[in-house]
């Protein structure tokens, strides 16, 4: 059995390709971590720290610790670790004499230009999303168009001749072979693109530097993967997946350039830091929303839910921009497409349809209806999370060699085939086929002439147009029973397919189970004896079911409710559907955390959320932070530099600078602070104090060397580093960010972390009251605390 | 001439009352201050101070600065200055030892019940805000209805007969009689409910204590103002007002008490600080707009846009759940009173009515279009600005006697009245009296039977009346010259109107400004001789051309977007009004800045923006900084406390807390700060070493304690201390924040900016690496840089 904490990883390549030897060192700082830390993770290096620090542990561990530990494959809650592998981004501007010199030169017009700029990124953001989602929503129908021909053709061959598992094998063969293409392109080249990838935007944009998640190959393989997942016919929608890519369009384009095609357009040179980017990706994220599900202002309200941490009127003006050139580009080439151009009247991925006119009325005394409605929801969703929770662990367990997870997708396909068809064949609910039908494929299967299998709607169709079928379908379109079964069997499908190594969103199947079982509600409802008009309309009770499932299963909350009313193109639900989320919210979370939140624990992500945990104020600065740190000289010896950038037992990754009043022997002073990839660049450069003396012409190090390093810096590994050169100094007062943000010792842990969240930090130094540095805050030290059953908790830190 | 800087207030009542000596010293420290302005004020105490501080300057300018000032009555831009008069907010917890013990009391149990009662005052605040909306509502449809059936009776009467006259004389009578009891109420009791209230939520959301902004007085006379406003026939919605309103409700609810009426609930006593107070505040504005506008999410957008600076999931659930709930209500209430029980769908004070079926279509080849009027909206709304702006100047010099004002809106009453009439008189544009017609008092006037005189449609009626004709009636209901003259008329009549000292929204008049010339601009369209029908619908040309008029005058970005999506019921529209907004905004902007804007700085408020001015990064902590401050020990002789409060030249609210080692002569180190209104408190309780000494078994002070006393703590010159009790020392430990936020000299203005505004801090503390108390960075500091035609410009500080 393998360790399971070296396995919980989104993006399992570093351990694949590492042993493979082709992989090139990657980020920040990342590579002497994971190599490190893979001699230890061997043994299984999961080890509880203290009260102190993660610093300097590696010695002690190897020997006393191991005793202590047992059988560490055997720890079953891989969700209380909390994993070092992570780096965190900077949302705070390192202001070091390089950056205030470049700012104080710019005029008001370069800051307008820039702010120009902004705007037009934001516009490339929004048209290349919705370009991309066009292509995917083309892509599908027409694949999907071919494949459900093919198979109707077939059954209706032999739905007389008999032999109808001819076709189910055929169904199923189909399915399997669309899937393993899709599996294969995720498992192989690329594992961060599996699933929705909202975990991972959500992390992204908490600061958390999730390794290779905006990168175009990425993006190729999730565009691709989705396509053949949706055509694939697993239980998935393809609008999770376009936030992600949204994304990292976004992450593209504000760069001007693309690493992997070894581009560099030399443009939006400004935007190259993490502050910017972030805003930028935010932007992508909402386009991504906004093109799935038309619902721009859902989409700057999931960027901000999800990302935000300070609010900033000009930000999200642009966000919006974003999401509304989004939609407004996808809904102009749909329409194109269906040569209706310039009608602009389907804006997302997934249209809800119109609800309109009587239908839409609710009255006082369905909204108790509406509030069991959400708590139904709220129980099937923690029901459905806490099964995916053990099917992940059982995956992160078992299922971890990528043709392994290419079989398990392949087995889905086949057996979601499989079922569907059983389901069909043994259905007997006929429809009849009116004149307006919205039908794609009707099956007529055993039913008489002019009619349909009614079940064959809701399981023979892409699962965007069966929603829209329980919304909008005339009441009596559906038997009880075929929502029943139909509900049961896709609950299960769907919670299976979940987490498989495939591009998939969960948003679709969740709405197609909800509305199945909100539809049937609402049919249960209009048969009991009552003056039986009012509760005519089951498409009504169809929407807040696939709400309430929704919700019960994400539970997302504002944004949420404003993309649910966008895209039913309605505000008059908007009470229910708020009053539904809630219940949904409050009664899963009683029992289990929200799907994206199980899966950003169960990959030991320090998450930070929006406030400290409650009953933290015991807790100080002194307390969390690590100690000792290492801190540099204003001047420091460059092979002393080397020397700790190299130790792969710290390896820490900012360096407070401190400056020793010379001649006395009071204490160094704080007097700034330094990144470990600032640093590097210096070495790569060679900016010693010598060689500057004697190469009078010496270029100066400027920002662009530090923005054209950005974001890919090399290891300390790559860096030669003669023996003479080891003697000479490096001047740090240029580079260092003079100004640090500080906070004394008895600071609350609430404090430090209102602190830490609302500015974005990635450092926080803990000063006493004489300046000197005593340690240093950063995500991890706040991010392991959090509340359990029994009260406050920490949380194991661990080196995977 | 009066001095024009010192009648520059929302709240003139200050120097009115305090003439009659009837005034109580109001709010923290706010009485010491404005009695010291007072005597330099008689002459005009407008000085300009460098770059230091604003600190004991009394003496320096009485003697130099007087030539040097010239003549202040002349000083044309107030908006150049900054008042000194406004305290700040605190919305960073003052985290002492009290505090602390407290939070580490509560058990996880009690903070879920702090969010639980949280969570019900949210739905109170929703459900007051409905229940006011609802009753200001119906208040106005009953007495407005009564007013026009008189007058048209009245003009029924003599249009046969001859003596029109006499109806326009009762008709401007009926006005001025009803606007007169509104303005009285409003210019002789509470002054800051005139206008809308939206300047000042903003302020008050931004961290400035505007003083008595969120009385109970305020809201009974915002009310009964609203009320005779619009039911005078003024131009002027009763939207804007909800939001002061819904403001005032969730103080008042959130404390648990009523100052006003001397009643204290003991609960909710956890809530009575600035933070919790500013949080429900929003939800208040939220539900505000939310039961104005029936847009929830809307009503979440304008409390974010305009006041968050710190974003939270938790909070911004609740404020939506306040204005769900407050929309809900408004929409019970109304449907009962409409007996049309159980109905919820008119969800806000104005109904756009539903944009449904094709009509809500656009094509691609319209958005220029649309642009365009957004272009027309910017300008027309810059010149709106503008003429406001010149009359508000006018009436701060010469309209700020109560009676005058008085005299103003009845005047302005009387001219709406007849230049109604004149309108309508004079008019030809005769409709024919269709059978579902939706006029509530069709005037038939001097046309034919079975017909109905279309002017008065717009003018005879009620504003919001006037808009839903101009949106939804048949095209042909109006002629082109009636609506260009009802626009140039109600233009400049609106533009008058707004700045009268009754209360009174733009919102209304905006749109109607903008409903009609974007009537007309569709009728014109149509009348382009093409295959005309596509052109056909002119109500959606009002609707985009009330979006556009709306936007170029209040230049609210996504929140207004929201608020007219929702009020349309209908997000098709979304992208065209986006559009719309931003035109109207970059076109405004361009030349003047948006009404409240406007407003907010012509009462010099230090107001702090999103972001510190593009090129201020030449600036530091060390320039920006107030210096010298003054500091207090630890443990200090009352006496010396009682002084530096007392100090009227001064006038600080917080004080850095050091400590000196003893027998070293070493500069005393920053240990804490504490809060003029907390050393109030302080001696108001006598919490004196040597008393505690001497009884034993003297409760201890407890943060019941400065509850009780917040927000309106006694002035110094209130509390006695005895000649002995000078000589007794404080011991400060307890009860100053131990952990202030620091920053070293050097830091940039822009990061010094972010961290204030980010954490809502009130002080911020420079210090220098030796940990000595440098300077005092708060809000006037930060706030007087502003970007300029001629870059960065510093404005004035004044004492008013």
């Amino acid at each position: 059995m393998a360790n399971i904490t070296k396995k919980v990883s989104w993006s399992s390549r570093a351990d694949e390709s590492g042993a493979t030897g082709e992989r090139t060192p990657l980020l920040n700082g990342s590579e002497p971590q994971s190599s490190s830390s893979r001699q230890p993770s061997e043994g299984g290096s999961v080890f509880q720290i203290g009260r102190l620090s993660t610093v300097d542990l590696e010695e002690e561990i190897t020997s006393d610790e191991e005793s202590l530990r047992g059988r560490p494959k055997e720890i079953p809650h891989t969700e209380k670790l909390l994993s070092l592998k992570y780096e965190s981004l900077d949302y705070d501007n390192i202001e070091n004499q390089l950056f205030l010199e470049e700012e104080r030169r710019m005029s008001y017009m370069n800051f307008r230009c820039l702010e120009i700029s902004r705007w037009v990124v934001c516009g490339l953001i929004g048209f290349l999303t919705g370009l991309i989602a066009c292509f995917i929503d083309i892509a599908v129908e027409q694949l999907a168009g071919i494949k459900y021909q093919v198979v109707k053709t077939n059954i209706e061959k032999f739905t007389e001749a008999g032999g109808l598992s001819i076709s189910l094998l055929l169904w199923a063969f189909l399915n399997s072979a669309i899937v393993m293409l899709g599996a294969i392109m995720v498992a192989f080249f690329e594992p961060i693109a599996a699933g929705s990838g909202i975990p991972q935007i959500k992390c992204y944009l908490n600061g958390i530097k999730i390794p290779r998640v905006v990168r175009l190959k990425t993006l190729v393989v999730k565009v691709c993967g989705v396509i053949c997942s949706v055509v694939g016919g697993l239980a998935v929608g393809k609008e999770g997946p376009m936030i992600h890519s949204g994304a990292v369009v976004a992450a593209g384009v504000s760069q001007g350039r693309s690493t992997s095609l070894k581009r560099d357009f030399k443009i939006f040179e400004y935007f190259r830091r993490d502050t910017e980017k972030r805003d930028f990706v935010s932007a992508g994220a909402a386009a991504g929303v906004s093109a799935a599900f038309g619902a721009p202002v859902g989409g700057v309200l999931f960027s901000l839910e999800e990302g935000a941490s300070f609010w900033n009127q000009m930000l999200t003006w642009r966000i919006f921009f974003a999401s509304m050139i989004s939609t407004f580009t996808l809904n102009f080439f749909l329409s194109i497409y269906h040569n209706k151009t310039g009608d602009l009247s389907s804006p997302g991925l997934i249209n809800f349809g119109r609800f309109q006119g009587d239908s839409v009325a609710y009255y006082l005394y369905e909204i108790p209806l509406f509030i069991v409605m959400g708590a139904i929801g709220g129980l099937l969703g923690a029901l459905f999370n806490i099964l995916n929770y053990w099917l992940t662990i059982f995956r992160i367990r078992y299922v971890h060699r990528p043709c392994l997870q290419v079989m398990e997708a392949m087995l889905v396909a086949a057996v979601t085939a499989a079922v569907s068809f059983t389901m069909i064949y043994f259905s007997n609910d006929c429809q009849p086929l009116g004149p307006e039908h919205n039908e794609e494929y009707p099956l007529q299967l055993f039913c008489a002439d002019g009619e349909y299998n009614s079940m064959a709607t809701a399981f023979f169709n892409t699962p965007e147009r069966s929603v829209r079928s329980l919304f909008h379908n005339q009441p009596g379109s559906y038997n009880p029973l075929t929502l029943g079964l139909f509900t049961l069997t896709y609950f299960f499908l769907a919670c299976w397919t979940y987490g498989l190594a495939v591009s998939a969103g969960v948003f679709i199947p969740s709405l197609l189970i909800g509305a199945a079982w909100g539809r049937l509600f609402g049919i249960l409802l209009a048969s009991i004896p009552s003056n039986g008009s009012i509760w005519a309309d089951p498409g009504k009770y169809a929407l807040i079911g696939a709400a309430a499932q929704l919700g019960g299963i994400v539970r997302m909350t504002l944004s949420l409710t404003v993309i649910m009313v966008e895209a039913t193109g309605n505000v008059t639900y908007g009470l229910p559907i708020m009053l539904v989320l809630m219940t949904a919210k409050i009664v899963g979370d009683y029992f289990v955390e929200g799907l994206y939140d199980i899966h950003i624990k169960l990959q030991s992500v320090p998450f930070l959320h929006w406030d400290a945990p409650a009953t933290s104020h015991w807790l100080t600065a002194r307390e969390v932070m690590s100690a000792p740190v290492t801190c540099l000289n204003r001047i420091e010896k460059v092979g002393t530099i080397v020397d700790t950038l190299s130790n792969t037992s710290t390896n820490h990754n900012g360096f407070p600078v401190v400056v020793q009043v010379s001649g006395t022997d009071e204490p160094a002073k704080l007097c700034g602070l330094i990144l470990r990839s600032q640093l590097i660049v210096l070495l790569k450069h060679k900016v010693f104090v010598e060689l500057a003396r004697s190469r009078l012409t010496h270029r100066k190090l400027q920002l662009k060397d530090f923005r054209d390093a950005y974001p890919r810096f090399p290891p300390i590994q790559s860096i030669h580093v003669s023996q003479d050169e080891r003697e000479c100094m490096m001047d740090l007062t240029e580079f260092m960010n003079a100004t640090p943000y500080t906070v004394p010792q008895e600071t609350s842990l609430p404090r430090v972390f209102k602190l830490f969240r609302a500015l974005g930090l990635r450092h926080l130094v803990v000063a006493d009251d004489e300046n000197r540095v005593v340690g240093l805050v950063t995500r991890k030290d706040l991010a392991r605390y959090h509340l359990g059953k029994h009260g406050l908790e920490e949380l194991q830190l661990a080196q995977t």
